[in-house]
Order: C-alpha cells, then structure tokens, then sequence
C-alpha cells in the first residue's frame, strides 16, 4: 500500500481556534479571518510563541471537521503515518500523544512520528500546511489550506482546502 | 550532506548494560554474556518487557564507547539524525530527550526522529542493531552488533562492531 504522511496542526487539530480562543482571552478583542490571510501565524497572533507553550494548547484544539472519519477510511486504502513536527516544544509530545488516542483511537504508536525537520520522511504522499515541509519531500504533495498559506501560489503541491476534498483525491 | 539516521537504543545507548543490572537485582544472579549470544532480548531477560517500563530506564542507561566523539565527528560530514522507535513506550520520551541533551548537546531537537515504524525514514544510511529496521531501509544499512543479533549472517548490510568501525569506515 501507498504511504501518506499526514501533518497533525493545521490538518488535523485546529490551532488556529486555539490562536482565537487565546488571542481573545490576552486581549479582548478578536482577529477577524480576513485580516490574517496570507499572514505567518507568529504575526497573526503576536502571542503565537506564547500560545503553544501553554498547558492544553495541542491536548484541547478542536478536531479540524471531517478528518476523523476520512482518515479512518483512508487507512483500509493507504499505509497512514501521523508525523509531527513536534520536538519543537517536547512538552507538547504527551499532549499530542492524548490527543489522538482521543480522537484517533484507530491509530496506532506504529503509525505515529513526531520530528523536528521532516527532511527525513519517506511516503509516496504528503498532506501538510506549511511549504518548509513540503518543499523537501519526494513524492506528491497536498497544501491543506490554512489562513497563513491561503494567498500563496501552491507552486508544485495540489491545494486541498478541506477533508471532503481530500477524500475525493484520494478514494472515490 | 548525505543524511544517516543512527538507532538510539543499542547503538548509542547500552541498553543491555540496563537488563543486566535489573536481572541482578530482580534475581541475584548474572547472566553470561556467552549465554545470550543470539538470543532475543525478551528471551534473554525474562523481566525486559518490565524493566524497560520501569523509571529511569532509559534516563539512566551508560552511553556505548566513543559514540559521542564519533557521532559529534560525523556531523561535519553528514548530515545526522537520531532516529528512535520510542512510541512503543511513550513514558520513554521524555527520559530520552533528557538523555539526548546530556550526553549529545550538540544535537538539536530537528534532528531527533521518535518514530513507531521506521519504515517511513528517509536517509542514506541507517546504523541500527534490529534487522526489522534495517531490512525495509532504502539507502546503505549498517547492523551495530548485540548479543541478540550476534551470530545472524547480517545479509546485504554491513556489520559494525563499534564506533571505531564506523569512525574508520565513515569518515577515516
């Protein structure tokens, strides 16, 4: 079977509700959607850097809607890997860890990767929101829409802009 | 630079110098090294699949002979990632990020893999001692002598003894 390496923040968990939810709480006041397309999420959120580091942040971000169950369907067509850039803040590793026993239960510690540069990933896909990741990675490549890459040109990746898409591209 | 991903348990850290020192304790007996050539570690250490659960087994582990100036060496030729199937035991994590910034400080977070399967590594070379890592490994695959896999015929890959070996095949 194929491999697809499939990114966890940004394509499965949404930070980008957590950056909201924290922004509005420091601040009082709310960003609206529009104001930061095309913006890198540290600048969108001035307290981004912050954010992440916060007990919670990646345990609590909501399920990004509709991947639960086309991940699940992927898995009897596609060898699936959940790689995560994750060592970047270790304290994140046991909430991520929690995070998709709860909402991925059908996946396991075999399937699971969590790096620092995913340089060293080998699929034959990958489906990721940052083009760092992309970049680099031998095989076909899925931009998953996110605020911050929303005006970029997608150049050599396919833009897939929702788990529905997704899910067409890659079964039916 | 060519990338080589390097096994952290048993060819960086000594893992059966850990078994040895829980079997003396749990049994007040040692075992001879003669005794364990070619054995499976869980065969070889009834209590192994405990002790490697237990606190500070990995935190507390001695590092292999002159893997820390080899490996520090190899980074100015190579590009080089620590590459461990720690998922199984996810309580390992942590110890062995504490146990990566000890010994190898000079290791960043980007180039540390914690991985289930290592079927998804990319690299050039690969230097492990379980041939269920190496076997599926496109690229040169180097087999880091244990006991337990001491008296296989390594195959198409390249048997090392210890880091001198690599030293002299690698960079000498």
């Amino acid at each position: 079977m194929k491999k697809i390496a499939i990114d966890m923040d940004g394509v499965l968990a949404n930070i980008y509700s957590q950056f909201h939810k924290m922004h509005l709480e420091e601040y009082g006041e709310t960003i609206a959607d529009e104001e930061i397309d095309g913006v890198e999420e540290r600048q969108a959120f001035p307290g981004a850097s912050k954010y992440v580091r916060n007990q919670g942040f990646f345990r609590t971000a909501p399920v990004i809607d509709d991947c639960q169950r086309v991940v699940e369907k992927l898995t009897g067509y596609y060898d699936i890997f959940i790689v995560s850039a994750a060592l970047e803040f270790p304290n994140s590793l046991n909430e991520k860890l929690l995070w998709l026993e709860e909402h991925f239960p059908f996946i396991t510690w075999k399937q699971t990767v969590f790096c620092g540069s995913k340089d060293i990933i080998r699929a034959d896909m990958m489906i990721d929101d940052h083009f760092r990741n992309l970049d680099t990675f031998m095989g076909e490549t899925y931009l998953f829409t996110q605020p911050h890459n929303k005006l970029a040109d997608c150049g050599v990746h396919k833009r897939v802009s929702n788990w529905l898409e997704i899910e067409k591209l890659l079964i039916l």
